[in-house]
């Protein structure tokens, strides 16, 4: 039974006030805040049990390196890898990303190969491309959404030609909520040869995932947006894929052997992972991760989508407001913009003002707001904590704001 | 009045019990404990102000934001340099070290240019030039180290040549203790047009640092062996070497402006900094920095210069014992072996019983390991907190170990 109230409870920061109102907070897309129980495992961390981890023999580096290195395998199982040597730890997304980009397909990549993308990614899933474009003459061919938001996963595969050498894809829109039917296009990207990177920032928060049955090459996810600590992540690569990969960061840990004329790396994993770890993050990240698999993830899905359904009503009774994004199923992200002159930035302000806390901008989704012919949104992005009461208090705002401004 | 007994109180961990005897912690080279004031700053990040930074525009991201970036300035004089902007936030100096080799020399360096690196420097520091020696022709000129583990300057100086481009070198040696006069050789560095990396993650933790009176192009400096939180971290780049550097990791913060065909910027240091950015933990590594700056960086030295002293003597009086490394003003880090058969890591693990944690092993430094002809060293690294008593407790351990092996 999903108790809302008492997950509440489990999250300190959910009962302090803001402007003299209680916060409500609903920046997840941003970054979610932690459970107790991340913060204590963090804060037990560097106050009993903290030392370097890999190198050390002694009692304190042991212990910090089999909690550490037990991470993996609670990653693999929150991602449904079966094998934990398919789990590389970074800091997030962007170094998880970067480490496909600068591993995976700069040394493998001719000028005219093709990158697909959709028009709804983030900047993390597009920068390193356009380096890739700007170095070397890759081409980016990109994938529209529909008027809903929707993206048709048959005109994903149909941008897949002969030069495709792999299709990045989010699983889940940061701005409009729309979940991606990657499923279908990774078995069509298999099919003709195709690796596929699956950005998992959103999707993982917000619903079950299962890396083996969706067929992709590559799933990163970011530990802060998964209610775990900032600076903790993991990506899991196919293991063929790790084969034809050279590495990425260079320093400790990774290698075999270091002599001046010669280095030898280590074996997967461990080959892309330099210099000292963020330890006590990923111990935390493990944290978080136990957290949502002892809540579930299609509870937490549920709850949300509940919730989504809710906002969804309350926020279609306001005329004034233009919500971006209606693609079926999805999840409780809604991006919108009043009529009139109020920019999104005022906007938030005044909300802050009620303690609701949103975000505006362009939702590092320059492409997207290009597509949908703005320069910001606001955006209210709920987490597994959020409440229906939460949805009126941000409609209660957005009446004000709009009062204010009209 | 620096007053070791009292700040001991300051490091929760330094009370606890290892195998049932007091804690000696003497693997600070490996990483450092951490003060309550930065656990503290940790614990209230999460609990009480957290929010992703930059982005937002409500109050917990303002506030996030504001701590986030006040460190930019902390670092600064931490380090000495005069502009806040040319410090750049990393996950520690190996990413800091990959982001010059990556954003600066790879574009730069033709087949056959040379970096100069000692025969002492860290993997961190060998490894990302192994990289451009394997995929671009660069070459590595290795200048060796004394019978003393002393590094003469003017050695490092003679081996810059027509086509040298970069020094890169420790400020202090992990495993020796050496330091390094890089002001020297910054001088002539810079009087040929060659650029200096200097790898600072042992000298800004045990001496006072100023990069404009070094001269350096580069420092990196890594957070939790500073006694700040793991995965924190910062680079000094020199603001004309900034303007030299392409980006490095791709994402959001980074950039100016993301389209489709075309993609822009920030200005420095976000120009390289990609991706929401380890936010509690940099803020952690500025109230460590706070903290050494309050006991002052030359109490710390002189602190600790006591305690290599007293170490050394100590040691010197074990005739079955080699330290490696005698150079003269070195700092309080002892790498020994022990006469006889007894393998570094089996030493460490009676020390382990003991309650005394060093650290066994190559110590990330195969070049260095094999111009001593060693494979494996124990290594004693003293930190701000140690004490003679520990001395003592180290040497008595040292016996036991001795009596059992020999």
């Amino acid at each position: 039974m999903y108790d809302v109230s008492e997950i509440r409870r489990d999250f300190p920061i959910l009962s302090r006030e803001v402007n003299g109102k209680p916060l409500v907070y609903l920046d997840n897309g941003a970054s979610a805040q932690k459970p107790q129980c991340v913060i204590d495992a963090v804060t037990r961390g560097y106050a009993e049990e903290y030392a370097n981890v890999h190198r050390g023999l002694h009692y304190l580096s042991n212990l910090a390196t089999e909690k550490y290195e037990g991470v993996r395998g609670t990653v693999a199982r929150f991602l449904g890898a079966s094998d934990e040597e398919e789990i590389v730890f970074t800091s997030g997304t962007t170094e998880g990303i970067n480490l496909v980009a600068y591993g995976w397909a700069m040394p493998r990549f001719e000028p005219g190969d093709e990158i697909v993308l959709s028009v709804m990614e983030h900047h993390a899933n597009i920068v390193p491309w356009h380096f890739l474009r700007e170095r070397q003459g890759v081409v980016i061919k990109w994938v529209d959404v529909d008027a809903t938001g929707a993206l048709d996963p048959q005109k994903v595969i149909d941008a897949i030609g002969p030069r495709t050498k792999l299709v990045a894809i989010t699983h889940l829109s940061n701005v409009l909520g729309t979940a991606v039917d990657v499923k279908t296009i990774c078995a069509a990207a298999r099919a003709r040869d195709v690796a596929v990177l699956v950005d998992g920032s959103q999707g993982a928060v917000h619903m079950p995932v299962d890396v083996e049955d969706i067929g992709c090459d590559f799933y990163a996810i970011t530990g802060h947006k998964l209610y775990g600590p900032s600076g903790s992540g993991a990506i899991y690569i196919r293991r063929e894929r790790m084969d034809e990969m050279r590495p990425f960061l260079g320093g400790g840990d990774m290698i075999r052997e270091v002599h001046k004329d010669s280095v030898t790396y280590a074996d997967p994993p461990m080959k892309f992972e330099a210099g000292t770890p963020g330890i006590v993050q990923q111990i935390g990240l493990g944290v978080a991760l136990e957290y949502l698999m002892d809540l579930g993830m299609e509870n937490v899905a549920a709850h949300e989508a509940g919730l989504a359904s809710y906002a969804k009503a309350r926020l279609n009774g306001l005329n004034w407001l233009q919500v971006q994004g209606h693609a079926p199923g999805k999840a409780a992200i809604f991006s919108f913009t009043l009529e009139g002159a109020a920019h999104a930035h005022d906007i938030s302000t005044i909300l802050d003002k009620k303690g609701v806390a949103v975000r505006a901008g362009h939702h590092c989704a320059g492409p997207l707001m290009d597509h949908l012919g703005v320069s910001a949104t606001c955006r209210a992005s709920f987490g597994l904590y959020n409440t229906e009461d939460e949805v009126d208090a941000l409609v209660d705002a957005l009446e004000l704001a709009h009062e204010l401004f009209a």
